[in-house]
């Protein structure tokens, strides 16, 4: 470790990890970067579809029930195992001291919400002596350590959680994530061609993005905020992009290409539940979300109607991957009365997320006439202060997003 | 856990867990076990090749060095992980209580001779609260942990030593090993037909047989007889297969099959090194040995000419896949010199072992002249109190075995 080199966490996601020669391209880049004077670890997650492979094994082998949790996790917490000795290998054979550690080694504890961990605390101990040795330390990310001994793994895409917690734990001058995008972008570039990369934005701008399909972590950017850790998400497969900065930026920093919203976030397959004759009582809500909150499923938008007759529906949307479980939790939940449970399959999330939007009325009436204009039908819609969420059939996903993106004019640079 | 139960170990190889579909008829019969009433830890090897595809992507990406041998336990242990989690969500799937545990988890602590590292010491607390709360255990094999908290592996197929040597620290009534095979055999029967299952064997025979590729791993024998672990040795396959016991039988238990030898045991894939002209100096072969030895490499027969003019020949044989890196260290062995080095591939143990031959002369003489009669050529010879080992031309093992087996009238019951 050199007192004068750059302290830097970097992550690389299975997409650029996905085959032997991905993997190999990777370690080169590290220890170009090693070379240009950076101290290093380096957070890889499992590489290509080896968590979704172990998974459906699992699905198969645990016959009518779903595999428990805890083994679930043992299992499928092997992927990054692999992907973090094998970057260890392909990085000492470039000629650079490497070490990988798993989530245990690397010191990160969690609770036992198997699945879904939280993140108790770090221990960068043993990190801190492997960077004063000079190595570069390759970490499993996903991962940690329950306190009574078990593996957990942190949820779905939170390799870059591991990344961001060690990065805030060892006090790291950048977290830098790396994917198969150049970066932000205004919008999904597949569904608007204009689109572009949006250089610096703001934690909470990008807080609300991660939580509408930017393909980033949630909770990661929530820690990055709370530890003010600096982030850079750029692209693995291309080293010309700039990427998108993190951090704590003002509005006047992006003028260059921002007017008052930032960008457009689009989700696809969402799905719908609606519960219909609900008594209107006090906790009615709470007693549904409890047991899906316990099971590690997030609920997105939730829309109560008005109560006639002391009866009112309840809708909210899930990721249609959740759908047959949130139907199963609910129909077991004793504490809910309802006439009717109906599901709706095929639908999308459009936002648009803006700080910029804050002060300024009339953003929604104009995202609702765009989409009007465009003919695309809005089935539910949600805001926060700095984001206005309209769920749509998804067959009009890019209809709408181009739709918006051409209303606020984000292709203007 | 029951009092009255039997306290079982199993342990299952790759072959044996090689496809879903055989790991599941593994899940199925740990069950069956279960159900007639037995308290049982179930160790598992990783699943069909796992390990040699993981060390053949480790060797490619490593470039023109070996991979490291820390990394490289970190990469190969996590196949284990897989078939002990997947193993474990296959008996839940069957209505059993199951929990997987690493070999770290297991209280498995080793040295930090990587690749070959020896078992410290086992600390069985969790294997036995687990087995307290009724549940299955199931066990990475081939792995445990050193003192500075890194993985390590065992050696090829130690998933035999964990298995014992857990049987050991719990105390099991008995420790099984389920193979591709019906038990152990007086010959190979792919070699000789009329080879016959050995119900009964003595630790030592079975010692000396292990190390003559009867596909047991010898250091898992070593440690039953120390710690008399009573051990069977059956099929994974067949359910009628009544396999081998090992234990302190005395010569009299095998009395139906045994003639003045128990057995044949043949090991392929040999290969011999030849120092010429080597310095004949006292400490000159432990010169030669100790730098193979540290780095975990078994030799097998060393024989030593007989002295000319101060320098001698000196020949040993490796497991063929040694063979470069016996080269390799050799060459770089600076406390040696010698005038030249000579390799032959394709060699072949062909042994017969027996208690019975301590005490009766003539053993030795009936199998060369067998061989001769056969039209064998013998290219090396050593012999131990309860065994006569012959190197032959590879292509000729089936021939040798044959003609020994019917000298010896093994196939006479």
């Amino acid at each position: 470790m050199n007192e004068k080199n750059q302290l830097v966490v970097q992550k690389f996601g299975g997409s650029s990890l996905a085959t032997e020669e991905l993997l190999r391209n990777v370690a080169a880049r590290v220890c170009e970067r090693r070379e240009d004077g950076a101290d290093l670890v380096v957070c890889v997650s499992a590489m290509g579809d080896t968590t979704d492979e172990l998974l459906s094994l699992a699905n198969r082998l645990s016959g009518d029930e779903s595999p428990s949790p805890r083994e679930t996790d043992a299992l499928i917490s092997t992927g990054e195992l692999v992907s973090a000795s094998l970057m260890g290998i392909a990085i000492r054979g470039l000629g650079h001291d490497a070490i990988s550690l798993s989530g245990r080694q690397a010191g990160i504890r969690t609770d036992d919400t198997y699945g879904s961990a939280r993140i108790a605390n770090i221990d960068p101990k043993r990190i801190s002596s492997e960077l004063e040795r000079g190595r570069i330390v390759v970490v499993a990310g996903f991962q940690g350590l329950t306190p009574t001994d078990d593996t957990t793994t942190l949820g779905r895409g939170a390799s870059d959680l591991t990344a961001v917690a060690i990065a805030a734990s060892i006090k790291a001058d950048i977290c830098e994530i790396y994917t198969d995008v150049d970066g932000i972008y205004t919008a999904d570039p597949r569904l608007v061609p204009d689109a572009q990369v949006i250089p610096h934005i703001g934690y909470e701008e990008m807080l609300e993005m991660a939580s509408l399909g930017a393909k980033m972590n949630p909770r990661s950017i929530e820690m990055a905020a709370v530890h003010k850790v600096p982030m850079l998400i750029t692209s693995s497969f291309n080293p010309d992009a700039k990427g998108t900065r993190i951090g704590n930026f003002k509005d006047s920093d992006n003028m260059e290409i921002r007017k008052s919203i930032t960008s457009i976030a689009t989700e696809r397959a969402v799905s719908r539940v609606t519960l219909i004759g609900v008594a209107d009582r006090p906790g009615i809500a709470a007693a549904i979300m409890t047991p899906l909150a316990d099971a590690g499923i997030s609920v997105d938008v939730i829309v109560q109607n008005v109560s006639t007759g002391g009866l009112t529906d309840l809708s909210f949307t899930v990721g249609q991957e959740y759908l047959q479980r949130v139907t199963e939790i609910t129909s077991a939940n004793n504490d809910v009365e309802y006439t009717d449970l109906a599901t709706r399959d095929g639908l999308a999330k459009v936002s648009v997320v803006g700080t910029g939007m804050t002060n300024s009325p009339g953003y929604a009436a104009r995202m609702f006439r765009a989409l009007a204009n465009a003919g695309v039908n809005i089935e539910m819609i949600t805001t926060s202060e700095i984001r206005i969420t309209c769920i749509v059939d998804e067959k009009n996903v890019g209809t709408a997003a181009q739709a918006i993106h051409s209303e606020f004019e984000l292709e203007v640079v």
